[in-house]
C-alpha cells in the first residue's frame, strides 16, 4: 500500500483498515494534509486548519485503538465541517466578518456526533457569507474559473478534490445538492429533522437542513448512520428507531425501482448538455421511467419558499441587520429588508401550503415510483466565481423536507459534472440511497 | 330515587347508576331536558338542541346497554358540545350568521371520542362570534344580568345551570377559565396539545386549547380520560400513555402540596372582593403558600399573546375576511384588521419567547411548587351582557401551553362565584386536577 494515497481510500475503506490496523489515522490524515498542501492553494475549501491539531487528533484515535477500546463507526477517519457549525475547538466565523474570532464553547450535535463515532475533525470549510448567496474564496477543483456552487463550497470542493472524505455542509435552498453537483460528488440531503441543527446557524427552521458530502453512496450511508440521531435540542428531530443505512444501501432494490422524470415548471432554465444527459438516461431507463406533471399548487413553491426563507432569515439574523448592517453584503442585506417586510399572514399561508405538497408527493411515491428523478442544477458548474449559481432546482424538495441526493453521473461538453437528483418520500432516506446506488450502477453513462 | 332530580347528579354518579340499570339514560336526559325547559328561556345557553334527537340517543344507548355489549364510561350520559366544533348530526354555526345552517358531514375529533365514550350529544351551546369577544345570548345563570363570560359562554353556563353535567369548550385568551370563574363551575384548559381539536374552528394552532366544563373535579377528570387522546390530524397532540386521570385526581397528594402565589403584572386590575378572598385563603394556606414574583420578560406576554393571537386569526379567517367582511361584528374585524398587519419578523420573535418562558416555569415547579395560585379574572361576573369580562388572568398560562383550572371557591359581596385559579406544569394535568381536589377539600371558603 502506497501510503501517499491514502488520501484516495473512501471513508468505509479507510475506517475497515483503520480498524484492522493495516493503516494508522496517522497515515491517512497526513496523506489528506499533503494532498491540501497541493491543491488548496487554487481551490481554498478550508476556512480553518491547523495540521497539528488534526495530527494530534489522529495519535489520539491511534492510542486509543491500541489500548483495545471499542471505537465508533468512523474511528481515525478526517471529517471536514462547514463553518456554520459550532466547534468548541475551532474558531466558527460563519463566512461573516461579524464573526471573525468567534470561537464557541461547545460543539454542535452534529461535530459532538462525529467525534462519538471516532472521526478526526480535520477542519472547517468555506461557507458564502452566512450560508446564503455572497461567494468565500473557494474555486471549483474541477476548473478553478468556476463556481464550486454554495452555500456549503468547502465542503463539496474538500471532497471533490480529495482532501476528506467526508464532508458536512447544509442547505435551506440549494446549499448541499447544487454545490455536489458543481463539483462532482455526491451530495445528500436528509429528510427535515433526521438530523439536529442544535448549535449552528439558524436560518430558517422549517427550510435548514443539514447535508452530507462524500464520493459514493457507500460513504454516504456511513456518514448518515453516524449523525442521524433524534436531539431533543432540536425541536424537529424526533426519537426513532436507529435507521441502518449503510445496510439498505447497499442492498438490491426488491424490483427494479421506478422513476418519475419531473421536469418542474423551471424546465426552461436547464441547458442543452443537462438536457441531452437527461434524455440518455431516460432512454436507458426505458420502461422504468416515466415522465410525470407536478399538481398545479406546486408551481408557486418557489414563493412559498422565499416567503418564509426570507421571513424567517429577518427573523434569525435580526440583531445582526440591527447592530452590524455595514458589515452584511447588499445582496444578503436586501434579502433581510425584504424579510422584514413580508406579513405574518403571508408567512402563515406559506406554511400552511407545505403539509398538502408533503401529502400530495406521498401519493405520487405511493401509487408506483421510487423516486423522482430530477435535474440537480440547470448546469454544469457556471463560469465565474462571483455567484454560486443557481438553487432553483433544490427549492421545491427542500421546502418539502423531501431527501435529495445528487449523483455526478452526467458531464458537460467541456468536461464540468452534472449532477442527477433523485428526490425520496419523506422519511425513506436509506431507500433513497439504495436507488441511487442501483442508478449509480447501471447507468452506462457518458 | 326521585327521577326529576337526576339532572343534580354528578356525571360520574349518573354513569355509575346507568351502568348498573338502576337509572335509565332516558330517565336521565328528560331530567336534563325538563331543567331546560325551566331555566333555559332565561338563561339560553344552547345554539342548537333537539329534544326528540336528544331523547332517541338516550335510547339506544339503553337497548346497548341492555344487550350486553360493552359499555364506555360516560354510557347514556348527556353532554354538552360548543358550537364551534363539527357535529355530523347538528348544525355547527361558530356563533357567526356566515355559517347559518352550516352542517359539516363529520363529528371533530372530541364529538367523536364522546360518542365511542357513550355520551349523548345533549346539544350545542352558544359561543360567542367566532369564539372571539361578540357575546352570544347566553346570560350567566347566577343572575342573569350579567355576563356569562365568553367565549364558552353556553357549555359554562348548562353545567353551572343544572341543564347538563359535562361540556366541552375552547379557550385561545380566556374562553374556559373566565366563563367557568363567572357562573360558577369547574374549568379545566389541559396542557396545549393533550386534545385534539381536529375538525373544530381554528383561530391560532399555537392558542387553541379545548376546554372542559363540569361541576366537580372528579367529573372533569372522567371527561378529560375520555378526550385525551392522540390523533394524527392534529399536529400538536403526541402519541403517549394514556393518564389514568380519574385515579391520580382521587388520590391525597404525598405530601401537603405548596402553592406559588403569583399576583401577575396586572394584579392592580383585580377587585376587592377578589383580593380578600385571595387573602383568606392565603392565610388558610399558612406555610403551603409563598408569594412568588415573575421572571421580568412575563410582563410582555401579554403583547406576545397579541401578536400571535391577531396574525394567526387573520391567516386562518382571511377568507372570511376578504369575501364576508360585512358580517363580521365591528370588535372581529379590527382584531383581523390588526392581525393582517403583523409583520412576520414580530410574529416569529413572539413565538420564540414561549418555549423560553416555558423553561421557566419548569424551574419554579421543579423547585418547590405544585401548583400556581392565581385569579381566575379580576373580579365575578360584571353586569351587564354586552362584553364577556377581562380573560387577562389567562393570557400568561394560555400562552405558555400550562394546564389551568377554575374553582368556584369564593364567592362576592352580591354572592356571584369568584374563581381561583390553579395553574400547573406542562403535561402533569392528573397531578393539578389532585392538587386542585386538596385545595377544593380544604378550604373553608365563604
Amino acid at each position: 500500500m502506497d501510503v501517499s494515497n491514502l488520501h484516495l481510500l473512501s471513508a468505509s475503506e479507510a475506517a475497515a483498515l483503520i480498524r484492522d490496523g493495516i493503516i494508522s489515522s496517522v497515515q491517512l490524515v497526513e496523506s489528506c494534509l499533503a494532498r491540501i498542501r497541493a491543491v488548496d492553494p487554487v481551490v481554498q475549501a478550508w476556512a480553518f486548519l491547523d495540521p497539528d491539531y488534526a495530527l494530534a487528533q489522529a495519535r489520539l484515535a491511534d492510542e486509543r485503538r491500541l489500548t483495545g477500546q471499542p471505537i465508533g463507526a468512523l474511528h481515525g477517519v478526517p471529517v471536514a465541517i462547514k463553518d456554520i457549525f459550532d466547534t468548541a475547538d475551532f474558531p466558527t466565523e460563519y463566512g461573516s466578518p461579524i464573526y471573525a474570532g468567534h470561537t464557541p464553547s461547545r460543539d454542535a450535535t452534529v461535530a459532538a456526533l462525529l467525534r462519538a463515532a471516532g472521526a478526526v475533525i480535520l477542519g472547517k470549510t468555506v461557507t458564502t457569507e452566512l450560508a446564503y448567496f455572497s461567494p468565500g474564496k473557494t474555486r471549483n477543483p474541477q476548473n478553478p474559473e468556476h463556481t464550486p456552487g454554495g452555500s456549503s463550497s468547502g465542503s463539496a470542493a474538500a471532497v471533490a478534490a480529495e482532501m476528506v472524505p467526508l464532508a458536512i455542509g447544509s442547505q435551506t435552498n440549494g446549499s448541499t445538492i447544487r454545490p455536489a453537483a458543481y463539483c462532482g460528488v455526491v451530495g445528500f440531503k436528509p429528510t427535515h429533522g433526521l438530523i439536529s441543527r442544535y448549535r449552528s446557524l439558524a436560518l430558517s427552521r422549517t427550510l435548514d437542513h443539514v447535508g452530507l458530502f462524500a464520493r459514493s453512496i457507500a460513504d454516504i450511508a456511513l456518514l448518515a448512520e453516524q449523525v442521524v440521531r433524534y436531539d431533543e435540542n432540536d425541536p424537529d428531530t424526533e426519537s426513532r428507531a436507529p435507521i441502518p443505512f449503510s445496510r439498505i444501501a447497499a442492498e438490491e432494490p426488491p424490483l427494479p425501482p421506478m422513476f418519475a422524470f419531473i421536469k418542474t415548471p423551471i424546465w426552461e432554465r436547464v441547458d442543452e448538455d443537462t438536457k441531452a444527459g437527461f434524455t440518455e438516461i431516460i432512454e436507458q431507463l426505458g420502461s422504468q421511467v416515466e415522465e410525470v406533471e407536478l399538481f398545479p399548487s406546486a408551481e408557486e413553491a418557489w414563493k412559498w419558499h422565499q416567503t418564509i426563507m426570507s421571513a424567517e432569515m429577518a427573523s434569525n439574523l435580526e440583531r445582526l441587520w440591527e447592530k452590524s448592517a455595514d458589515k452584511i453584503s447588499e445582496q444578503l442585506r436586501s434579502q433581510l429588508e425584504a424579510g422584514r417586510k413580508v406579513l405574518a399572514v403571508d408567512y402563515a399561508h406559506a406554511l400552511r401550503q407545505i403539509t398538502p405538497m408533503q401529502d400530495s408527493f406521498v401519493e405520487l411515491f405511493e401509487q408506483r415510483y421510487d423516486a423522482i428523478l430530477t435535474p440537480a442544477a440547470p448546469s454544469a458548474a457556471p463560469k465565474g466565481i462571483s455567484s454560486t449559481g443557481d438553487p432553483a432546482f433544490c427549492t421545491l424538495w427542500t421546502l418539502c423536507g423531501m431527501p435529495c441526493i445528487s449523483l455526478p453521473l452526467l458531464e458537460s461538453s467541456d468536461a464540468l459534472p452534472i449532477g442527477v437528483q433523485l428526490v425520496g418520500a419523506r422519511n425513506s432516506d436509506a431507500k433513497l440511497l439504495r436507488t441511487a446506488r442501483w442508478l449509480a450502477a447501471n447507468m452506462a453513462t457518458t
